[in-house]
């Protein structure tokens, strides 16, 4: 998918939502339990309920690889309903990859090439020729991590290198990589303060931030210090939309949670 | 698995090898490919034909997940077949994982319980809380990238961080890490002069030591900075030994190109 299309979907929807299927099979309806693929049961109802209301979906593949080869085919069929039903939505594999390049290009192929996916997260810690393998794929997108939602950030990432912290140097030296075009990065909603710096180094580049609801992030000042004239944000929310309700009636309450959000993003997007 | 278990099979195959499980259909023998699972026929023919002379295999993931639910389940098959056919060898998921704490811990549930790995690799760019989940399985270990042995390990990795490269400050912090007594750390070959300093600030860790071979790290300068009173090494070679030959007898080729290196070790370890 191209920025563009991503962009116009926005501005149809107004909405910059993205839902994070980070599907828990002890947090699931427990009526689900009994079907034969719960997971891909449990996405599908959430992403019909919710397709409207969301841009973007990111499977956390660490939910599915930790149900072994019943997750990982639950994946490919979320993959796939997403690909197939839902082609506008702009798709995000969780994954925190990043080898070097021989082993990049493997995980780049598997995510970007085989399941189809219009973008993956990835760890910069190895540098450049880690993360270019995936940045070769056209129209598709890696979302880089930069400071990240958690606690852990300030063990590295805002640790200064030369006067400068750890993730500005990660977000300046990114931006000499080929196709960096394609770059999206990822930066914590509970960080937004931090927002502002960041769009001095990357006024446009599209930013996926977790962190708003269950980790406790605001939106408005998200937007605030961080939306461009093309918005430029993604805003992931997981918990606080998927598992809204344990009863029958989960999926209504997962749509009604997005659409708080959505309404919300469409009256920042009107006011700006 | 125990430390001094590992070390204790280290003396007794006079060994520190590790090999690296990267399978790639493109470079296996063509005979293979007409199995159910050439995959998984290649890495069994390959441990049948090593296993005296390796202490560790380390199957590198994404050459799995490159290939979805066969993949998968290719690892699943040599996963189990090394913990049932031999126990004594120490068994490593190349996985290089690293999340918010709930998703470090799908991780780590996935490939240290359910599928039964002795250890994993895991990537510190999210600092202690993306990790601490990965340690709290018992006699399991975290290898902790540290310093790589690609290029772009000069991208962030040895960039000064208050005066001190980053790799220097990971391994500084992670000891302060509950279980911290888990970590191993990755080291390059092709940075063996860096080990020097290395064991300065961690004597005793084991080291897990790719770029011997394909990548041109030398074994003898790896060894003489980076060895402990208890070895604390584990050298990797994945290409140099798997694809010695692509025709009928490559796990022959294989088990000659190991016992080279293992002889090489066995006198290491005799002159120490």
């Amino acid at each position: 998918m191209t920025t563009e299309f991503l962009i116009e979907q926005i501005h149809k929807k107004k909405s910059f939502l993205c839902v994070g299927l980070d599907v828990d099979l002890n947090k699931i309806p427990k009526h689900l339990l009994t079907e034969e693929d719960p997971i891909f049961e449990f996405n599908k109802a959430i992403i019909d309920a919710t397709h409207h209301l969301a841009v973007a979906y990111k499977p956390n593949i660490a939910f599915f690889e930790a149900y072994g080869l019943k997750g990982w085919q639950a994946l490919e069929k979320t993959i796939n309903y997403l690909n197939e039903k839902y082609p506008e939505v702009f798709t995000i594999a969780d994954a925190k990859r990043g080898d070097i390049g021989n082993t990049s290009k493997m995980y780049a192929k598997a995510f970007l090439e085989d399941l189809g996916f219009d973008s993956i997260t990835v760890a910069p810690y190895m540098g450049k020729d880690s993360v270019e393998p995936f940045l070769s794929f056209k129209d598709k997108h890696t979302i880089l991590l930069a400071l990240t939602s958690n606690e852990g950030a300030f063990d590295f990432q805002t640790q200064k290198v030369d006067g400068v912290e750890l993730y500005k140097k990660v977000l300046e030296t990114s931006k000499n990589w080929n196709h960096s075009e394609q770059l999206m990065y990822v930066v914590g909603a509970t960080k937004a303060e931090y927002l502002k710096e960041i769009r001095n180094i990357i006024p446009k580049s599209f930013l996926l931030v977790p962190g708003v609801g269950a980790q406790g992030g605001s939106l408005s000042e998200v937007c605030k210090y961080g939306m461009t004239e093309h918005v430029g944000l993604l805003i992931n929310s997981s918990r606080g939309i998927i598992y809204a309700s344990q009863k029958e009636n989960f999926a209504q309450a997962a749509a009604e949670k997005a659409l708080e959000l959505q309404q919300e993003m469409a009256a920042i997007l009107a006011a700006n």
